[in-house]
């Protein structure tokens, strides 16, 4: 697939969420494998408005991180944690993205460090189809010095699809597609609020 | 009605409900009836981003819920359940989203296998037009075996509208016209969401 | 002003309120005065889908709300509300939706027979500018007749602007104009929004 | 930068916000500093739905926020808040929303007149990159004389980005540029959501 093509799927899967208003204050970054040898990917911009649509959106870097030629813009902060997850496996694309709901249930479940789903339809989105399947997302803990958080983050980065929740600093989910990536996501997300629902009537799943 | 004239129409429910959020993870599906001798249906391909619309978007299938003549993709996981419904009734329509409000009543009331609702304006939407009608939606336990779940399902299929709840997978309403089963899931959420909001003040309604 | 300038008035209001799923289920309608000497208006024909803009959305309806002359579709159920309001001021608009906090509110508060708001700064826009301003809201017993519903409604028609909470059954709004009459019911819903945000939280006001 | 792009830019924040519906009521104002020498502003006319988009939106005013020569409307009545902004700092533009969650906040904290913020990563889109920065939002009783209000207001403006929140009257946001200003603005919001629904689920940060 051409870079362009790349670039349009990943700013699609942007104007979604951002739609969404899943980048709050500018927060959130997005990342899409572009080539396989030398690993090389596009990543969101710093400090961009995500829900507007423009040719400096993303920049296309290598498999360290480092911008590939002159670009407008500079990566993203956290660009260090996509590239943990493409040198690592072989998915295509990774989506950072703050929720009130993601967070909440970081800061809730920090102690044990993950957080547990089991028994929710939701669970198949994920890829897993046995009945009794049963799902932890890991929770880390926040830290300001992202080469630090990068490498506590890649401890957890296991197979070609995945989540991390960072404690108050949101989710990082990955997949095999763009696509894959995107229902992950989604699927997380809805795992999250149903529980946060359920736990403010007094059940706790 | 022709072919085509059905997939729009289909088409312009699955955006609006999309719109909503109504189809996380590329789950839920739709399914409306193109013929009745012999019996023939339309329902949204497996693994479908429902927020797209493309040509394939529906495949069309027969009264047991095989492909007639090749298509681009395959029936829906669940078209069984549609197959049920437009088997044992006129139904011309049958929708099955999942909400974060709808799974969260099919926990809380899944003892009791159903949920109760009355003295509520909105009932009348669901065509009940008595001042003391009580609307009873029952709650069947989820089975990742889709035959199995479907007999359970079609045990609580008796009219040509109706709504069933899978506990943590969603529910399933169908009707008369593409409207009113339209019509039927919007009552049936804003009960759902009513009566979450009031429990979550203390109010057991 | 002419009969078509108010529909399309009317229409942009209905496309509004539909965006925010203010018409759940079909419910809801709307409507705004078009004649003065006789007086007639245009009201939401019945059972229309209002997320969809049609040359049949409105009928022109004469004093009593009956059609003028053949027209496709007959008046919303509960045009007589709105032949109350128009009889008995100067209002030019009237607006009745559904929303799951007003609902939840006229339920919580129904023994008492009011709603009442005072000390937010959101009061202003109800047209109540002194900052020790108390907004009482009546609500009435919801009934599946509608000439006993509108008796009980009209007792609390008493200005050009007004709000009446039915039990369980929405809320309806007038005012001295349509932008007025949408600028009230925005200005209840967030006051009801917050109330019950409050109120969840452990705190009465 | 020309009257007529800061015109553009303020018109596509306010179309922004409002899609959130943060006007709630016509409620809700925005500033953009057009002029330094002398100070010259663009304000939201009074009244105004900001849903809509019009040639008569904003209103060009001087330092004290009179009007400059004639024009269509009046400026917002709070516009005494943007001037104290504009002449004791040299923020380009400030933002004025009414939320729920930013109301209840102002409501829960007011008898500590702050509302404290630590360990959330999303404080860094506030512009403080320490680790263990601590956000504090000053809340002011709210005055219907509006030189009072923005007398008391003014006595929490001490840089080119800030925010007041004003007990039941929403929030002001301030910034060096308007992005800046919505980006500050969309970070409390979620720190207020955030805040309020680990509050909800007895959790007090």
């Amino acid at each position: 697939m051409s870079l362009a093509a790349r670039w349009l799927e990943l700013a699609d899967i942007k104007d979604e969420l951002a739609a969404r208003d899943w980048f709050p204050g500018t927060s959130g970054n997005l990342a899409i494998r572009v080539s396989d040898d030398p690993l090389e990917f596009l990543v969101t911009a710093s400090g961009r408005d995500k829900r507007k649509r423009t040719p400096d959106d993303f920049v296309h870097v290598d498999a360290a991180g480092r911008l590939i030629g002159e670009q407008n813009g500079r990566p993203s902060a956290e660009t260090l944690l996509h590239v943990e997850v493409f040198n690592r496996t072989d998915a295509t694309c990774s989506l950072h993205v703050h929720t009130v709901d993601n967070n909440v249930i970081s800061e809730l479940h920090a102690a044990t460090g993950e957080v547990v789903f089991t028994g929710q339809e939701i669970i198949k989105a994920l890829g897993f189809w046995d009945e009794d399947a049963v799902v932890r997302v890991p929770i880390i803990e926040n830290d300001a010095d992202i080469p630090t958080l990068a490498a506590a983050f890649a401890s957890h980065i296991r197979a070609n699809a995945g989540a991390v929740l960072i404690r108050n600093h949101g989710i990082t989910v990955w997949g095999e597609t763009p696509a894959a990536a995107k229902r992950y996501l989604e699927a997380y997300e809805f795992l999250f609020s149903y529980t946060l629902k359920l736990r403010a009537l007094g059940v706790h799943s």
